[in-house]
């Protein structure tokens, strides 16, 4: 009987630097759709390399950044976005003419002006940001389903090549993500209202929570459901993830966290002075934001 | 044959003024459990009323309190904290000797300072407060099961009933929940902290999203699975049970919010000093209290 013969996958061999949450979701994703040859894991931790191979998540794993890209004709860095200019720095000089550079950071700009200059001219850089996510972390973590309706932004630089980035829009779409085009400043903007301060919100929240006195402490974890536990879910994730995204959005984050410091101190007020009208008018308006959400099929 | 006799209901007549989503789903539970003979729906919203019949969550319904009460032997208050000292004044004449007046509302201090002086010597009030809801609103939103492995904190007053006290604990064990006892003062402080502050910040936090311009709004909606959901689905909460809860909870809540305030302005400048150390320490502990939340079994 005659063999149905395999597509060829988009890729020859794919390079993963660093095998996390993001990262193993991704290779996994891939893994499923077919969409590489050979699956290679790169991460400085030697627990991740060892489970990587071990979770049948890639195919060969190292520690070394250049015997890991060398060949690859994708590499996707998955690690926190301040180490991504030192890696791109590294790997330069091993990288394949012609191979796609991708990104998943949760910031764009910054990630942009740290890897570009590093690369040759001959080597595409395509930064993209899936936007999904859980609290947890590592390899064991990852999950091949992670970007199934999700959004996947790409952010092209101005001279991107069109082919390298209908490339890595094919990539998303065949994990099963939606794929928007986005400027990277505007896409800054934008994470800094829908995820960073609300993350920075939640780990103050928590944080706070945290200082209390120990009696109050157990009963805040006993009686959580009633509001905050959803505030601890999101203030579970990934501290050094966090810790970079805030030092590389820096300008987006503040300007919006003004806004909102402002919005507080106006409730604040409203409750001080006992001001019912106020704070029900307020109340009652983000409620349409909430059916917004809804008719978007994204609650 | 001989008939199983039915177990004597806990209450004869129960009375439930405000039959929207926990007062629907009290009585939806307790008749789930046979707890009460007759179950009787008082209602200011007429379309309430007529909801709490069609839905057969009551056997009666009606808009007058005088008529609600009489007879009951059980009074359920499940309006917005703030109408509950008027609604006893208005019951007070008509309440019938030995009855058990309780509560729901998510503020324990100003209800019991409101309501006791009203009430009758020979009538029994038991405050109590389901850390239990959903951000929908009306009768038709309730269900019985909301209570299930929920706690409900009973505070009783100084000289309540001992007897009428373990009659409304009973009424909320066997409506599935688990039942504490506190202070009133120290229920308001622990839900200032669990409840009230993050409702306050998920609602400030959409409103600082609404008031953003058209296309950067849309796409917040488009990409709020990034961490914004999980506050707007809280900020979709009832605004006039909300508005009553921050009028009555005046000092705990601006004393966590004092704290949180702080807090924030630290990550702030955190943030704007670029200082990593500061942000991944803060970030690293806010872990701990989620894996105590989820080794307490409220995850």
């Amino acid at each position: 009987m005659a063999k149905a013969r395999k597509p060829k996958p988009l890729f020859d061999r794919a390079c993963f630097i660093g095998i996390g949450l993001i990262g193993s979701s991704v290779a996994r994703a891939m893994r499923r759709a077919g969409l590489a040859g050979t699956y290679v894991a790169c991460d400085k931790n030697p627990k991740h390399v060892k489970a990587a191979v071990k979770l049948g998540v890639a195919d060969e794993a190292t520690s070394n950044y250049a015997k890991a890209v060398a060949g690859a004709d994708l590499i996707v860095l998955a690690t926190p976005v301040g180490t991504n200019g030192e890696i791109a720095r590294v790997i330069a000089p091993h990288l394949k003419k012609g191979a796609i550079v991708t990104d998943v950071g949760s910031v764009k700009r910054m990630v942009i002006d740290a890897v570009a200059p590093h690369l040759p001219k001959d080597v595409h850089f395509v930064p993209a940001h899936p936007i999904a996510g859980t609290e947890h972390s590592g390899p064991e973590a990852g999950f091949a389903e992670l970007f199934e309706n999700r959004w996947s932004i790409i952010t092209p630089p101005k001279r991107a090549s069109a082919k390298a980035v209908a490339k890595v829009a094919e990539l998303w779409r065949k994990m099963g993500a939606k794929v928007d085009t986005m400027d990277p400043d505007h896409h800054d903007m934008v994470l800094a209202i829908t995820s960073h301060l609300p993350h920075l919100i939640a780990y103050t929240i928590v944080g706070t929570a945290t200082d209390l006195s120990g009696d109050l402490k157990q009963e805040v974890i006993k009686y959580s459901a009633s509001g905050f536990r959803d505030f601890t879910r999101i203030a579970a994730s990934d501290p050094i993830m966090w810790r970079d995204v805030f030092l590389n959005n820096r300008e987006a984050v503040l300007e919006i966290l003004q806004r909102f410091t402002e919005d507080l101190t106006a409730m604040q007020r409203a409750i001080r002075k006992g001001d019912g009208a106020t704070l029900e008018g307020h109340f009652a308006r983000t409620r349409a934001i909430r059916r917004s959400i809804i008719d978007a099929k994204q609650a």
